[in-house]
């Protein structure tokens, strides 16, 4: 067919990949697609915080001729230099490996706040950058974006969600999206009355249905704060305002998420909940790899499909969603407060310190007391969340 | 996010339109939108067959340069002679409406044979070829996707599923196609035993769960046959082989239909069952047009589509499904002897002088006496229709 067919592509293969938090969950998945595709993909460089026996046979295997382990931890860095020959410490590392001359790519895999300093460092460095650290929009998407424009880098999203967003936009324009709907399976809780979160356990928070994850962003989950965090990185990503981006529970988690057009056409992208597929469509675009029914992707069959469910989410028992989707609303350092309050009312709650309805409750708390700052840059945004870390804790002594 | 704006748009509107088929149900559906949109399009040439008093109403509110009536009938010619100042009556009115100097794009909206050879000469003439008209590809596609690349001229389609699969190709890769899937809503007798079928009455066959249409359409979804021509269009119109064209029941027909890539990702379009948007898809293509949520595109609202279902096609309840896919990869003549056996059998069934499942005997008898000839050209392929309609009024003769 004439009018679809692409400009011919001009991608060259091998692309060489910065890999920033090699041990996480999101990093092992990428070594994986990198293994199936040797062709395609090349290590040149590799980060990881503390997971020094992971990442000495990560480095043996893959050979990148960077390696970094950014722990401040006076044990893991003598490890690492014992082995790890030629490895370079702390920040400093992950800031070497994100601008690393070799490097087309950098995948930002690194959880929590230490992201955000190296994927500017990266788009400053004019390399693609592929984003999976969710903190880094949420606290700076205007910071992020204005470079990523600037230098004319595109910002590839790796999480799930917005991988199916960007599909459903191949070949369309921003300026006819309607909707963004970000599917939602709402977690372990979405059924259970609000009076029985009170008495959630920690082990009930981690067990979700649909997807396997680290600790942290399984209750983020089941807080549906994650959603919250995604509708913020969703409004920086696409560039659209967030009246115009929502959330539906769809509990088998098969559609990723869609996008509705001016013209009320909706498009969707769908598949077995894995995360192999957006970080392969990441490091591949604009090129599809033959992926399809390996164990990198299994088949989409009728019987896994065979009755989808959709159902408005009900903001009542999820009030972290509420309060997350406000502060990003508000802007200025309030998205930096909430990161920064979650962290720890979340390390608090898998601590068993507080109840799981006490983590809506830190945050509220904390956003209320915030003083926002406009426009933040980098030192201020780190600032007001490293505050609200410190205002949980002291929060949460006065409750005990 | 840079990554995915297209190309800026160079459409210039408002698009010239040849509408051929203008009484039709997609004829008339066409006009909506033109209603709708009267700065973005406008009619320079209306062709009907015989409903010349809608015609006559149509040329009073569109003021066509040019019209036509293309009935072979005296009294029909005489009224329109009456009626239509100016008009050019006729098959040759029908081949200067597909080729008129004003038009940009031609929506070929007939039924039936007549539309194969003005959808030839608009792609002749340099004209944009709006497709809803399915005898034109099954019968033909050969020569018109051949003509079409030639002369470098998009082959747009209308009907809702291939709008879908185009809609999801937008922005893609053709030879990332792994699968096309088109969804059927499976019609009435989805799930009626196959005795039952045998005294299936008229009026049963035309009560259609999800769409209404013609009579001869509405027959060829209760038996699928008009899933079995989407499939040899979809195997013309995207170039992609037989073997990866698939059907999946989906009876609540909002998934409008899938693809799915060699990287596994899957992606659907979806709306509530409409012919307007696959029609102002086709017509402002590649703009979209603002018209969610107006009466022309309702909503799509949670309620609507709380559940999803899909099953596997049942092969056994739907013979006519089976022989027309295996007339399409056959090839040559086979098609096109299908399509004239479809519509001489539909026609005896409607006029109550044959019984439900006699509609695929005949059409399977007719193939298998078929003499097939190869890559045959416009006037073959046509006498193979011919052929065929003669064989089933013989062989009903000898059933009476």
């Amino acid at each position: 067919m004439t009018a679809l067919n692409k400009t011919e592509d001009k991608t060259t293969f091998p692309k060489r990949i910065a890999l920033l938090g090699s041990t996480g969950s999101v990093g092992r998945q990428t070594l994986d697609v990198v293994r199936r595709f040797p062709d395609h993909f090349r290590i040149v460089a590799l980060a990881a915080r503390s997971n020094v026996t992971l990442l000495a046979q990560q480095v043996q295997e893959f050979q990148p001729a960077f390696v970094t382990c950014f722990a401040d931890v006076p044990e893991v860095a003598e490890l690492a230099r014992k082995e790890l020959p030629g490895v370079v410490l702390g920040e400093q590392g992950l800031l070497e490996a994100a601008t690393h001359a070799d490097a087309d790519i950098v995948v930002a895999a690194t959880s929590g706040l230490v992201g955000l300093k190296p994927a500017l460092a990266s788009i400053g460095a004019g390399k693609t950058l592929a984003l999976a650290n969710k903190e880094t929009l949420v606290m700076a998407g205007h910071l992020v974006m204005r470079a990523a424009q600037q230098a004319n880098i595109p910002v590839l999203p790796v999480d799930s969600e917005h991988s199916a967003i960007w599909q459903c936009l191949h070949g369309e324009q921003g300026n006819e999206i309607l909707r963004l709907l970000l599917t939602a399976s709402g977690g372990p809780f979405r059924t259970t009355p609000l009076e029985q979160l009170r008495t959630v356990t920690v082990e009930q928070a981690l067990s979700h249905p649909t997807w396997h994850m680290g600790p942290k962003i399984t209750i983020d989950s089941a807080t549906l704060m994650n959603k919250a965090l995604e509708v913020i990185e969703a409004h920086w990503l696409f560039d659209v305002p967030y009246d115009r981006v929502e959330v539906v529970i769809h509990p088998e988690s098969i559609i990723h998420s869609m996008v509705e057009f001016i013209d009320g056409s909706v498009k969707m992208q769908a598949g077995l909940p894995s995360m192999h597929l957006p970080i392969m469509h990441a490091l591949a675009y604009p090129v599809r790899l033959p992926a399809a029914r390996t164990e990198l992707v299994r088949e989409l069959r009728w019987p896994d499909i065979a009755r989808l469910h959709f159902e408005e989410l009900n903001l009542a028992l999820f009030p972290c969603f509420r309060l997350a989707v406000e502060a990003g609303k508000r802007g200025g350092t309030y998205p930096c407060a909430l990161v920064g309050a979650d962290e720890e009312a979340v390390d608090l709650f898998l601590q068993g310190k507080i109840g799981f309805l006490d983590i809506a409750h830190l945050i509220e708390t904390v956003l209320e007391q915030h003083q926002s700052v406009e426009q933040p840059d980098v030192s201020t945004a780190l600032e007001a969340c490293m505050w609200a870390r410190r205002t949980v804790r002291e929060l949460c002594q006065k409750l005990v």
